[in-house]
């Protein structure tokens, strides 16, 4: 096959836009080649608000959560109540707050803990979350990671660092997805809504 | 439910994003969180690169395909034949180069005969083309427009047009798709492939 090369600077829009997740060659082509179609104002638009992105979009110094200009929709509600969830980045507050069913504070960790990729405890935002637990007089901790091997490592690795500060600390609970059938759901999953089955 | 609002740049970073074709809600979403971790310079470069494609890709002034610094892979190579090749996009030139199988010209008709969305002969390329046919002492015409009812109306209506100059016109084969099951090919697919039928 005798490949025709793209103009250098398609080539370089195909891979600035191939570094967005779960994009390949092939979206990123389609992109490119949509973009050319679209006015300058438009081009502009998308570049200013892209390098706008951490001038704009800055986290809480106080939970890691998105502020909305200098605002934390968490630390700065007196209306939230004395529980701590612990998420693994600031998008999950917002899964969560969508389900309607938490009404307290939030402490983003920055990750989970993953040897394989380098990232030990000492990246976890860990000092500052004992610090907050105290000074808030916080009475409960949901702790809110992935259901994976790293949510589970870090899951109890924050269980024996908070043991000593006695405060309540719960994991979200594993079982059956809504709406799923029994057929179709893997044998992890079936195990554990086993051994957590509850009195209904 | 009771959704809790993004920060305000954080959604039009969405909104942005979902301009991309085939790129939804979740998607976008999936994006801007993403780029909340990348670099101050990886942003600029993606902005920069954005904001540059007008002025860096030029269609040439005379084929209508893609240029690379004002350089028409086509028209500025004196090694292609007087075969004229019809598209209706800069991107289907690449497609078809990669065939290995076209050493002529092409021209860009800017897209398909399509009334529903207003797109009439007018905006078709063709005064141009006629003249280009004639200049360039064209030999043969190939009309390589999609199979859709759009790409049929179009094609008819080129074979009328073109029809005056006396120069041979010929559409791309319609047929099964390499390595298709009889099985899973459409009924119209197949009914083009029948009336096409040829020796072999």
């Amino acid at each position: 096959m005798n490949f025709m090369k793209y103009p250098i600077h398609l080539t370089k829009v195909i891979e600035v836009l191939k570094k967005l997740p779960g994009v390949g060659r092939k979206s990123a082509e389609r992109f490119a080649f949509e973009m050319l179609e679209w006015s300058q104002d438009s081009l502009n638009e998308m570049a200013e608000t892209i390098s706008l992105i951490p001038s704009k979009l800055n986290p809480c110094t106080h939970c890691g959560c998105l502020m909305d200009l200098k605002h934390c929709f968490f630390c700065d509600d007196s209306n939230r109540n004395a529980t701590l969830c612990i998420i693994a980045s600031p998008k999950d507050a917002f899964a969560i707050e969508a389900t309607g069913e938490y009404k307290g504070l939030y402490h983003v960790l920055g990750g989970v803990l993953s040897p394989m990729e380098g990232f030990g405890p000492e990246k976890l935002n860990i000092e500052k979350l004992e610090t907050r637990i105290k000074s808030l007089s916080i009475t409960e901790i949901v702790v809110a990671l992935d259901s994976t091997l790293e949510g589970d490592a870090t899951s109890l690795y924050l269980k024996q660092e908070l043991a000593p500060l006695n405060v309540q600390i719960s994991r979200l609970a594993f079982g059956l997805p809504m709406g799923s059938s029994l057929d179709y759901v893997d044998g992890g999953t079936l195990a554990r809504a086993f051994s957590g089955r509850g009195q209904f």
